[in-house]
């Protein structure tokens, strides 16, 4: 019986809570039996005997769990094989590094969809882990559904990814996407972004090239480029016109904002993208273009965000814990 | 110490053993220490103690190996843990199938890149695999480096994967890029492509659907779709003329030859794209794109041959089998 525990209890957490009561039964035929032995937020958690369906319900309608206890106080004392930290990414790691980091100690697995704490503190994390003999797993931190992690990680193992250069936020590609079709100033896209839920109210996060950084900060890492989110070369979309947009088109470009790095280069920043080169792509998707020296070039897309997707990236860290050889 | 027989010592087989000796040290530091103990084709062989180095030499000097023992004598008889089957398919199986099937009875794990085989009997020697306790591999049998395979099994296990649509076959999407930028005949386009090395003297396996159709019937397979190759409807590209083209631009579409597979459908047929469709890809590319119930849609695409590519895929395999956690 493998016992999870969900920390943060957001729109991630919750995520996670409803695909694992509606996919029980193909998860258990999977990984094998599993029960939620706690779930927990900033300022409340529940744990022990309990209905997942009931805790959900209980958050969405008081905003809150049923005991006093905080999720640092579950994360050490819950009774649990596996944590899922699912809290909000904070530039600066946040509490996050907390619940990992004790987690890791106690000897459970963690599955995260936190940034922060890996921008933090990837190499401390990761030996940690390997030091307690349980996997630091985090394909949710990058690129939503979008295979990156795994796809570095194992699958190009046994290549030299020369360089990835990535699409790794959903809210500028939007923008940049309908700037290129509308030929209309950053302002206007933006406010259409921020109407239909592609955009926050202080879009600052996202436009200013901050997320993409840290997700690259995470890239790198996994590909054996150490970094920092200090060592980043970062330019929003921010001063970007129409204008510019026309001028690309006239000779077959269109701009987008490109996180790129190699042992050379650690940059997010607006590029000149050709307009049938793969990472052209339109909309809220995500991106990634692995070269590698025998692999050729590797390219993938896919839902960079949204509740389901990330849950589902978390599901599939789960997976690669828990399911035998296939 | 990991021994490793190659049987088939073509294109694929060759590359396998290149990257083998270029390879050697990152390699060994992923999976341990290994030894190619055997390789071997349909009329030579070497095995025991020998140099591999040697061995490619030899084969390419004199289109033979060593020894008088044919592949099935070496595959019954070598001292290996993996066989690498690397022999060129054929639409029936061909001796693949039992060079496979000697070797799971045997309980060595099996890595193939040959398609044949697994479109004759996929369940028959999954099951034979299983029931011996080891692993039947074959990601360089779909779409070389591109991964598929891994993605279908592995990544998106725990989704429903409702349909796949892609391009397999790099020599129809280069005629039809270039069918598409030049507005030139199918023959013109064809006689360029040979020219380049990108389609065979008889181009027909390719060009009639046939080799996308049997990596569809794999990819079935994989996603739970039994299906055999007489299940495929396919349609080549030889019928396309550049009106086609025409008529399709007009309304902002372009035509690839799609293979697809849901529920309901298996079929390879050229098909209307649109433009910034991630699947008009353009060139000897391969791509895929997956439909899921909670990962969204997630796209693949990469170089779906090539010596180096496919024997990197294999070497994925390799990795897969042998690589501890990461």
């Amino acid at each position: 019986m493998i016992k999870i525990a969900i920390v943060g209890f957001g729109t991630v957490g919750q995520g996670v809570a409803e695909l694992l009561i509606r996919k029980r039964e193909e998860i258990e035929k999977a990984i094998g039996e599993f029960k939620v032995t706690a779930v927990a937020d900033s300022k409340s958690s529940i744990s022990g005997d309990f209905s997942l369906v009931e805790a959900l319900r209980m958050k969405r309608e008081t905003g809150m769990l049923r005991d006093d206890a905080k999720a640092i106080e579950v994360v050490r004392s819950a009774d649990y094989d596996v944590l899922i930290e699912a809290s909000v990414t904070r530039v600066d790691g946040g509490e996050g590094v907390n619940y990992i980091r004790e987690a890791l100690k106690r000897g459970k697995h963690v599955v995260t969809s936190n940034k922060g704490p890996l921008v933090a503190e990837f190499h401390g994390l990761m030996s940690l882990a390997e030091r307690n003999g349980v996997r630091l797993m985090y394909e949710a931190t990058v690129g939503g559904a979008m295979p990156v992690v795994k796809l570095a990680k194992r699958y190009l193992a046994l290549c030299e990814i020369e360089s990835v250069k990535g699409i790794f936020n959903g809210t500028c590609n939007y923008i940049l996407s309908r700037m290129e079709e509308e030929r209309l100033p950053y302002e206007h896209i933006l406010k259409e972004a921020q109407e239909l839920g592609y955009a926050e109210a202080d879009p600052s996060y996202d436009v200013e090239g901050i997320d993409a950084a840290l997700k690259l900060v995470i890239i790198a890492n996994t590909i054996g480029v150490k970094a920092s989110y200090e060592d980043v070369e970062v330019t929003g979309i921010t001063q970007i016109t129409p204008e510019a947009f026309q001028v690309a088109a006239e000779k077959g470009y269109t701009i987008r904002l490109i996180a790129e790095v190699s042992r050379e280069k650690l940059k997010v920043s607006p590029r000149l993208v050709p307009f049938h080169h793969p990472l052209a792509i339109k909309g809220t998707m995500n991106a990634a273009m692995f070269k590698t020296d025998t692999a050729g070039s590797i390219f993938v897309a896919g839902r960079g965000a949204g509740k389901e997707e990330t849950a589902s990236a978390i599901l599939s860290d789960l997976y690669e814990i828990y399911a035998g050889p296939r």
